[in-house]
């Protein structure tokens, strides 16, 4: 029999001794064994620190971007295998799919999200920071990749989308993985690293694979290290608990299992589109994955005087699922994770019995099609109800990860609010609802105790990515029993994975540091008009400080009858009483006009076109008689990548544009953005 | 003898028992006792929840935001009384002022914050998400304060700024506090907060304060809660492995004292302007606070060859430092918070000795002024040397809690960030350097160990505020040894007392909950003029759609003209060969201009001005022929406050501008703002 593999310190390495056996869900067979036995664990976070750390962190954002995107298309040449191997857990073709091709999708987002970062290894992180009156000196956040490695310990449900959700996020960061699956179904996992690997596109020491137990890893782990963990709340617990990681300060993030909740609204009735909306939304989030989701629905909650109507129809639909071996297409629902599971399951359900009811689905048997409903780990969808909420403790907390769920009544939305809150933290809700104002109540109320909240209605259901679907550029995460942490959430995660340094000096400094030009700084204007310059050949700091411009009634007239503009503050001098005009004011656009009029070159050069305009201001009125002149200063340049192969080379370079009168005083200040051509071709 | 008052559950309460006796550091005197004996420490979490959180969470930003204005100004009436109680404890004149008026600084900071947040009680976090390419599902972060209480358990050191720079932060967030300062100096902080109770500001329940034992206060906090901790890394390691934080995932924060650290630049020579701004500030971190700050330097790094001259230029420094009494005016370094405290610097520094040797001060002899040496917590400034900081461990870890550091030499830039890592995390370097290429790679190298580094030169060095000063708008913490938290850093901080949800659904369902137009929402359209509406009027969502222009050659040549904007893509057919355009294109401005000329109503009415542009983006090339239209949405609305009695009250509205040509598709978008005027005078 095949045992695992474990990818550490540059090759493949199986574990000493005879490793945990893991079983095909669907018929109980042996599938392989799983050890790590024997392994050096400080040795493989070190290797990760040594040599996958240096060579992620001396990557721009861009090249690690391109490096994801690389990876989501290879593994996309893979769907097959992948799926194959997939069946074997138990997972359907649709459930295969969210694992797989949705984890390959997260490597899209964060690629796409490189787009939102500087081509450079490092960042800027918020606004600039004026820390003295006389401009010479000043603050600046910036984000610099950890020099650990990220350990992700990961759950059993999503072997390949809980790697590759994760993986997504540091490797963007510029900081590398060790990634220990939950062992039960990691010969999918190691499917897809075997896959990675043999790719070569990451660089050597960026992601470790452990297919068994983690041994002991976290005794090495260090302030420079993340590590997240993915399951349940009492492991997690054990896990957060571990003296090192206390003692040293290691960053942890826990994702865990929560009692999600949804809510039908009052105002929807059987006959409204909401209604079937939310029986679809119930039934999908109890079956997908055999309802082996972290974000699964297990209390529902309706009117009181709708529970009968609700459990009929949602029994109805459950009834219409057909169970059984996920490689016939007819199968909707397949099998547990394993026996093991399923024991589980049915042991939490016992609790839950001792105050809620069966109204669908049976504890004992099971209809399922091309399999043998003792062998593999299948069971019946369970809905339950309680009629006492309020009453119950175990309703909230017991959680039986499987197709179960319970249903309870509520009868006002400030009661569904307390309800939902008795999760104490959950990773999601939802509510259906065709009423805004039901909807705005509801989310107020209960989003202190939610990492993400649904609103679904008729407008946005077909478009809807469902309860259950954690987003790249979403968090994902939640308080309290869902664990306290927050995953993805785009530009945010990237976040988690890098050390925010507060940096303080004079502007000239803290342009030379970060590559971004800062007011007050020294700039530089030589000969060459600056539109004249290439991309590559344009520094931050380079300025131009144009010829003025004495703005005259005439001008004010002309701008008016060129942009239609008469508002009266431009065109009627009888009727400025009151405001804090004096005399006819010239338009804010026409200061950016005359502002491009005195600053651009004309003649056809490296400067393309003006791209967009960002945080202008208009800071003091300007009539006719003064005159303006303006700084234009090179700001920020932006790599922009080849669309095809006959695109021209280019970038986007942002300007400050400083507009000031003849008095010296700011009149308008704005960032345009320009596309200018690289020399090289 | 005084008993100190603890302020919990709406009134002053005196706990149980004679209590820990508490002295005048400056002449051992007994000052009073504290005790927080026979409290009940859950009534207190309770009533915190139950009357300050809700009082809180109702007020909008802008409304808490002025509520610490008030406060700021009020205790601003107090200084003579808080000044007093301070120079016992061992602090002189300036060390107050940092303490007393830096802390109410920090009030006044973070109530001008409110200005970064909406004029609600909670608000957006981000950017709008699109979820689908229907436009009809959308994603937005909202953020709303906790459900429960800050804990701040603080140091002894700043025992008015240690309470004011976290309660500004969790009061803006509209989350109550419980403070409980370090028992040794908790007087000055029960004096502070007697003048806020006092002062009738605050909610009631916004503000307890515990003067001694935290009892059992943390068997009862939950995940609604936040606690943070400031003090030494033992008792922050012993209460984040407090049973209850873990197992119910509270958030928790540590800023711990750190071995910061200061690098002479290899380029400094002692004729240099740098080299007395490098001698002075390390005197000034040495000797402030004596030395009792979780940021003075504890370690100095300087090139091999200036070693000498450094310390002997240092010690010089240090000799003109007059210690003593704090009420004398001559005084410049006060004493130490205590006896205990003096003793337990002084075995710190024999564990220093093993490998390092004194170059300036004495262990047991100091020379005071108007105060008794041996009654007094006073000690003499000690410079340290280690000749080789790279085979000691000590000189890295160990903290001598005073006035006292050690000076060591470095070979290499490289070998600079090397020994500042050693340090394993701290909360803040400094590099002085008038060479930024030198500066730039200190700080890339540094940066992943530290949370703040200032970069000090002679263009800054006038308006620096200095190693040792946290700053309202920058975070303050560090990773590992520091601590790993993160404090204040302008909005971050508020973030902290907040819940962070992902919210999902229609654009119109989401912009009925957060107040802010989404794209592809509803919009209402009515015979009055958008422009014609006082800003209560308004509504997210009110739109204009306008009539519509066919652009000209003529609208070019004119806009050319009164722009002089003769750039060569909207005046020279010739040379557009290898360009994006096909003819000679409309200005970019010409199009905002005409936008605005379609949307605006002339005649005086309440848009007040044209205040500014966001996020302008050219689209989509116009060519004469071509005819745009614009559609007007109320997007945002965002109240101003009076700026005195004559100002007319007003608001910031916040329009969307899309405007669209023949074919329908979107030439340019951006966001403008206008200032609307109120109907209620």
């Amino acid at each position: 029999m095949k045992k695992l593999g474990n990818y550490v310190t540059g090759r493949w390495i199986t574990g000493d001794g005879e490793g945990q056996a893991l079983y095909n869900a669907i018929n109980g067979e042996t599938i392989g064994y799983a050890s790590t036995r024997g392994l050096d664990f400080n040795a493989i976070l070190d290797y990760a620190r040594k040599t996958g750390n240096p060579a992620l962190r001396k990557l721009t954002f861009h090249e690690r971007g391109l490096m994801l995107k690389a990876l989501a298309l290879h593994l996309r040449n893979h769907l097959d295998k992948f799926y194959a191997i997939s069946y074997k857990t138990g997972a359907t073709k649709a459930d295969s799919w969210v694992d797989i091709e949705g984890g390959i999708g997260n490597l899209f987002s964060y690629a796409s999200l490189r787009r939102k970062f500087p081509n450079e290894p490092y960042c800027v992180d918020g606004d600039a920071i004026p820390l003295g009156k006389g401009g010479t000196f000043m603050g600046q956040h910036i984000l610099v990749p950890k020099e650990g490695v990220a350990v992700h310990i990961n759950a059993f449900n999503f072997p390949v989308w809980g790697m590759l959700e994760k993986i997504a996020v540091n490797l963007l960061a510029g900081v590398p993985a060790v990634v220990k699956p939950a062992t039960i179904t990691s010969y999918l996992t190691e499917a897809v690293v075997q896959e990675i690997i043999a790719s070569g596109i990451l660089p050597e020491g960026s992601l470790q694979l452990l297919c068994g137990s983690a041994g002991d890893l976290l005794d090495h782990v260090t302030a420079q290290d993340v590590i997240t963990f993915t399951g349940s709340a009492s492991t997690g617990l054990q896990l957060k608990s571990h003296p090192r990681i206390l003692a040293e300060n290691v960053p942890f993030t826990m994702e865990a299992d929560s009692l999600n909740c949804i809510v039908l609204g009052d105002d929807v009735t059987p006959n409204m589109p909401e209604w079937d909306i939310f029986i679809k939304e119930v039934r999908r989030e109890m079956t997908t994955k055999a309802g082996q989701k972290c974000t699964a629905i297990r209390r529902i909650f309706v009117p009181q005087n709708k529970m009968e109507d609700v459990w009929l129809a949602l029994g109805k639909a459950l009834s219409q699922t057909t169970i059984g071996n996920p490689e016939n297409d007819k199968v909707r629902m397949g099998s547990l994770a394993g026996q093991s599971q399923r024991e589980e399951v049915l042991a939490q359900v016992q609790k839950l019995l001792a105050s809620s009811q069966i109204v669908y689905g049976s504890l004992d048997s099971v209809q399922v099609v091309d399999a043998d409903a003792k062998k593999g780990a299948f069971m019946s969808p369970l809905l339950l109800k309680n009629e006492n909420p309020f009453e119950s403790e175990a309703v909230h907390s017991v959680e039986a990860f499987g197709p179960v769920s319970t249903i309870m009544p509520y009868n006002s939305t400030d009661e569904a609010v307390a309800l939902a809150k008795k999760g104490k933290g959950s990773l999601v809700c939802s509510i259906v609802t065709a009423d805004n104002k039901i909807a705005r109540d509801y989310v107020l109320g209960a989003a202190t105790y939610h990492g993400r909240i649904l609103v679904l209605n008729n407008e946005c259901a077909k478009e809807s990515t469902g309860h259950g679907s954690p987003l790249p550029l979403l968090v994902h995460g939640g308080p309290g029993r869902a664990g306290g942490g927050e995953e993805m959430g785009g530009t945010r995660g990237v976040k988690h994975y890098m050390q925010r340094v507060a940096l303080q000096g004079s502007p000239t400094a803290i342009t030379a540091i970060t590559n971004v030009y800062q007011t007050g700084a020294q700039t530089r204007e030589d000969e060459k008009h600056p539109f004249r310059k290439y991309f590559e050949e344009l520094q931050i700091g380079d300025t131009l400080i144009t010829h003025k411009r004495t703005v005259t009634e005439a001008d004010i007239v002309n701008f008016a009858n060129v942009s239609w503009d008469h508002f009266y503050a431009h065109t009627d001098h009888t009727s400025l009483q009151g405001t804090i005009f004096e005399k006819p004011v010239a338009h804010g656009y026409f200061i950016l006009s005359a502002a491009a009029g005195l600053f651009v070159d004309a003649k056809k050069g490296p400067v393309l076109l003006n791209y967009g305009l960002e945080e202008c201001r208009f800071v003091k009125p300007v009539y006719a008689g003064a005159t303006i002149g303006v700084q234009l200063t090179c700001k920020e340049k932006i790599e922009q990548e080849k669309k095809d192969e006959n695109d021209i080379p280019k970038g986007i370079v942002k300007w400050l544009v400083q507009v000031s009168d003849e008095t010296g005083d700011p009149v308008a200040v704005a960032t345009i953005l320009t596309m200018v051509a690289k020399k090289s071709q």
